[in-house]
């Protein structure tokens, strides 16, 4: 090591010395008077259901045990989940739900405020407003937030440019959330947020759409134009508990959870927080099996302490800084999660039985309907602009532009797809860049449905999806 | 320039100048006695049909128009082709074929040696052996060669993994066609062959399998792994007079066959034009918009004059050296070039006929059939092999290696899908790596059943195919 290095290397452990004393002796925002009546509010949504999903689940339930551990009370966490897991015939735990390979439970007290067809973008919505007379179901609990107050989203599931997936339709769109948290912000209601987002094209949501002055800042999982991956996987590295067939966990989501559980959140920034993510979602740079962290909205929320987020559990005290596993991990992106979960119960069934049978029969049915979703889409590629101009249906508009400029537009022509050629599913969600690449061109309605009459004959031709009890 | 640069050149300039001079002169071959009794042969091969592959036949066209003007007299050319081409209705100049955008007719006074449903497999290697009595109608013309004679094949159609299309059932497999080979060199009954084949992935039908000991030295479009390309196609630079809706050549059949036109083939050598079709069929380095010609077989040939295998036109005599067209081609894979045929003559025609709706439904159903042969495949890969290492399925096993060791099994192997799964078609040809890779895998014909069966159901779900007049 050069003489400069090792200067480098002093002055950075002072630093660090500096701050650990500081954050336990002079936090200031601590001693702010005006914080003293702040809360902290936080907002959980699992978008899926069915047990090839479960990480999701399993994600959002973590998260809400770090909370609570942080001190954050049940009366100001919100949680949507569908809750079809933790009692589910196919779980090996009955009511015992785990997001690390010897993780313990993170099931037992989860608040479930919204549940099973409660799960969808329009209570979302509400709960975020504090609008309570707006939520349908559920427990009513809603964001009642004051001007003072924090509020951290976080978010699991799968998704595709410019949607977020829901357990029920319709899926949430990017305009309609970022009305929302305009409207939220325009109320006075918070003083910052943080919002995490895992799912594939997460980037999507807020490229181009996010403002910078909303008092909001956002991380997600991957850029606009990427798969998010599932982790501790069967047959990976490393694997569930044998008895498992499905993921405990995703990349993104566990690497924040895991980041925050091994420090001292009172020490640790939303930035330390965001770098380390970054670097492990990426799966130490082998971006074929990891995605892009992407960050939006107002960056001088990341030089505040991650206790204000995420709250302070006592036993971190003492964590020594940057505590964070280094190893690369075994994954697998959020699509093909449900064949490989598919392919576990098959195998693990004996043969002839009329179980494995069905098993088989799920299985292609799956990826037949996949592959038919694929083929329509482009043939109403060729006939819409041709051969050779119909890859323009899958390219990218570039960082900073929205995917689409009128949003309702996309909307119809998802709803024109589905009439004629059936559900786009959870798969689907995929294609939504060629949805708006099609309203980018300036099709007309009619035009595309004649576009899906081509593809998929007058009356839907779509392969009936079965779906996993 | 340096000083050194300026030696270089003028070393160079007065080596081309000796080496006119010694081909003009000296050329020991000509004067070699027991040369002047030997026959130059060729079999020029057309393996398609349907008029939006008008390319491979005029390609294969202008090859017999080359050879002629060469001095091989047609005795010595026997030519297969489906001949629906030129008198076809979609043709714009009826009885006339071309090959280039400013091209003259290359169609008349081709030898109609084997047409129609004589173009088949099994009569090129009757044609190849020499074996009259094994040709199966056609003008019973074969390569009646002796042992100082030299043979030129060329073909040109569609291929895929380890096969080359023909217009009629089965595909050329590459172990069937390589035997012949072998067969034919047995049979002493030539010096030395040069064989030019342009079809997608056509190194495979060599890659590992062609010996160098045959006396027979072959270049192919592309490497195993990849398509070939259409060139002078409606849309692109340079295109086709206006009133033709379909490619005129390609790449590297245009390659050569401009090459040797524009060549004193006394002069240039076989190693020469390989460099310069390879330069051009890179379409100059961009390889995604063309292919890696290849070599295989006995290199030593590659020495050897041009005109021993293609002729020598007197016209031709004060050529000067290394004159070839230096522009970069618009290229379409031959896999795509069906698709933007059947499109352009839906866009020529008036909208609200009877025969754009037709035209439009043959352009879904073309390419939903090509994504059903595609689901088909993958959902089989999942089946036999589990959704991790299903890719493999389309894993190369290296240069130097064969495509399969069992051909029989491939050859199994397909018939199996096609039984289930529907016709693979010229399109499907593409997927005979997986077929490759199943047998490689040790598969047994049962499983492969159940795997059809678990793709397509018990009797066949192929999309029926429609083709053009």
């Amino acid at each position: 090591m050069t003489l400069c290095g090792i200067l480098v290397l002093l002055v950075s452990v002072a630093a660090l010395a500096l701050q650990g004393v500081g954050a336990r002796r002079w936090d200031p925002i601590i001693r702010r008077p005006t914080e003293e009546n702040a809360t902290t509010w936080a907002v959980l949504v699992a978008g899926s259901n069915g047990f090839g999903n479960y990480r999701h689940q399993a994600d959002v339930c973590h998260a809400y045990q770090l909370l609570k551990r942080g001190g954050i009370k049940d009366e100001n966490i919100v949680v949507f989940m569908y809750d079809d897991i933790a009692m589910n015939d196919l779980n090996p735990r009955k009511g015992v739900l785990i997001n690390h390979p010897t993780g313990e439970d993170v099931y037992a007290g989860v608040p479930k405020d919204y549940t099973g067809e409660q799960v969808t973008a329009e209570n979302f919505y509400a709960v975020i407003l504090g609008n309570r007379s707006a939520v349908k179901g559920g427990s009513g609990k809603v964001v009642d937030s004051k001007p003072g107050d924090r509020i951290f989203i976080y978010y699991s599931d799968h998704g595709g440019p410019g949607v977020l997936g829901m357990p029920n339709m319709p899926y949430l769109y990017a305009k309609d959330f970022i009305d929302v948290l305009k409207k939220k912000h325009e109320s006075g209601t918070y003083k910052e947020m943080v919002i995490y987002i895992e799912a594939c094209e997460s980037g999507s949501v807020f490229e181009g759409m996010m403002p910078e002055d909303l008092d909001i800042y956002v991380t997600t999982a991957s850029n606009a134009e990427e798969s998010s991956w599932g982790t501790y996987c069967p047959g990976m590295d490393p694997p569930p508990p044998p008895e498992y067939m499905t993921c405990l966990g995703d990349l993104y989501s566990v690497a924040w959870m895991e980041d925050s559980e091994s420090h001292n959140l009172k020490r640790e920034t939303v930035e330390q927080q965001y770098d380390q993510v970054k670097e492990r979602t990426s799966n130490y740079n082998s971006y074929n099996a990891g995605s892009h962290v992407m960050e939006y909205g107002n960056k001088s929320i990341k030089s505040e302490k991650l206790y204000l987020y995420q709250g302070f559990d006592p036993a971190s005290e003492n964590f020594p800084p940057n505590r964070i596993s280094a190893k690369a991990m075994g994954v697998v992106n959020q699509r093909d999660a449900d064949i490989i979960f598919l392919w576990e119960m098959y195998n693990r069934l004996d043969d002839d039985t009329e179980k494995k049978a069905q098993l088989l029969k799920q299985i292609t049915s799956t990826m037949l309907h996949r592959k038919h979703v694929d083929g329509s889409l482009e043939v109403i590629g060729v006939v819409l602009f041709g051969p050779a101009k119909a890859p323009l249906l899958k390219s990218s508009r570039g960082r900073g532009l929205p995917l689409v400029d009128d949003w309702e537009c996309l909307k119809s022509m998802v709803r024109v797809f589905e009439d004629r050629c059936g559900s786009l599913a959870q798969y689907g969600m995929k294609h939504m860049r060629s949805f708006a690449n099609i309203c980018n061109a300036g099709v007309s309605l009619t035009k595309m449905e004649e576009a899906c009459v081509a593809a998929c004959g007058a009356t839907s031709t779509s392969t009936p999806l079965v779906s996993v009890a």
